[in-house]
């Protein structure tokens, strides 16, 4: 099965669990709305794309692992879009959850998502109990509270914000959860591949504040120009576009350069590469070097 | 140590996990805020008679469960205490968590909590791999969709409410987690103690409905006579006064004699009878029969 089958039909398993039983209808619906149809998936394909170049020798566990980060994934899109945060009215071309269920039921639709995640990976322990509880311990550290994406979030409560801890945990922290789940699911060590998660996810960052400059909000999905709006740090400010484009080229070469040595590593380099072109918004798309 | 000592040191590890390195500090702060001064911890204190009960041969891992079960419900407090639930402002005798550091930290605050729950048991995972995904599922199954917390206060926005499922995952989840998490860390398997979490949490409702019916605002914590204004259910109104205090000894008795046969089934059957008398306010406190 390709990756994105994969990734497709562990996401309708982990939709199907949450529905089960006498689950209350609204709350069944919206946990579906958050999750389908998919944006891009880009963190579980990573996380199988790394896992293949492992060996994906326990492919359940690694589908379970790709599936747990996109489940946090989507409950942080949920819970930012709510008014006490971004109060965003558009999120992949359709209303936002809170916007179609309501507040209530997005907050609970978001808790409900972090729980999931949780729980896809308990599921598929029994494929190999260590290599799982530390999938779980990753999740979480790369999830909460002091260097996951809640920590991120929470930066911008403060007055002076650690950016680099900031961008660290806002958008790296589950791309690094992407590329060490991949590896700790086909049992190799997760510190080696923290960098490449590292690293993409920086990319993502300048690939995001180029296309929150570039384009309009239908190509979004989302409203656009909220960077300049709300006066917040972007790479296409600072170095203006096609700067921020060298910056991603360069981020983009440390990535792949950041790849352990691995028997699929010559694949999983030409799929960061190829995964990466597709982030840039077309009007900034220059040929590579 | 007693049982109150180990919550207290436990809880206490588990806040400086999430204010540890460089966390953004009003976060952290509210992240304490949430678990100190605690309730009367009666889920953790649940949690660990039971797995005194059955042996308590891997202490650490109770400590976690017990712990996990406390955050939750904390996160719990914290989400339905917004302005999008009850939108409370007076929790155990301080501002809500919202009223005091706003909504976006109450949000992400509750969100921290809930991957803490999690992160706790992985933690300790080390004394007993099996032990520790068993207490991860069923955790995840008593907090998220279908079946847990979550589903309960999901109910809430149904027009048709199942009363039985609501009740079972509102109030039921967290006594059906803290009784079968106690056994699982202790080596015995869950199911048989579900009943007695089960009967708890009847119980446990029946005593909230008595209190929000006879205390003042100030005895609770949080505002009174809140079922009679929102027009809840409630075993008061359903039965009287001494009607309820009836069906709580009953409850009580059936809670009692669904302890599964164990080495310190008589410890806490006391410990259970001990634990009940407190929870019925003191204006229907009759002598017992």
């Amino acid at each position: 099965m390709d990756i994105s089958a994969r990734i497709e039909a562990a996401m309708r398993q982990a939709i199907a669990e949450g529905q089960a039983g006498a689950a209350p209808g609204k709350l069944a619906s919206a946990f579906e709305y958050a999750l389908t149809p998919g944006g891009a998936r880009i963190r579980p394909t990573i996380c199988l794309n790394v896992a293949r170049a492992c060996g994906d020798d326990r492919p359940a566990l690694a589908d379970a692992a790709a599936i747990s980060i996109e489940l946090i994934h989507c409950a942080s899109l949920v819970h930012d879009d709510m008014p006490c945060f971004d109060d965003a009215d558009i999120r992949r071309g359709k209303p936002a959850l809170h916007k179609a269920y309501g507040q209530p039921l997005a907050l609970l639709t978001g808790d409900s998502l972090i729980v999931a995640g949780f729980e896809v990976i308990a599921r598929a322990a029994h494929h190999d109990c260590a290599r799982a509880v530390e999938l779980i311990r990753i999740l979480g550290q790369r999830t909460g509270m002091p260097y996951g994406i809640c920590a991120g979030q929470g930066w911008e409560s403060e007055d002076q914000i650690d950016l680099s801890a900031y961008h660290r945990a806002k958008t790296g922290a589950l791309f690094i959860a992407a590329t060490s789940m991949g590896a700790v699911a086909a049992g190799q060590p997760a510190e080696p591949w923290e960098e490449l998660g590292d690293r993409i996810g920086e990319a993502f960052q300048v690939a995001d504040d180029l296309k929150d400059a570039l384009l309009d909000a239908e190509a979004m999905g989302k409203p656009a120009g909220q960077d300049e709006a709300h006066g917040r740090p972007s790479a296409v400010t600072e170095l203006g576009v096609e700067g921020a484009v060298q910056r991603f080229r360069d981020i983009l070469s440390g990535a792949i350069a950041s790849i352990p040595s691995c028997p699929g590593e010559a694949d999983l380099a030409a799929m960061v590469r190829h995964m990466a072109e597709r982030l840039i918004p077309e009007p900034a798309r220059l040929p590579a070097e």
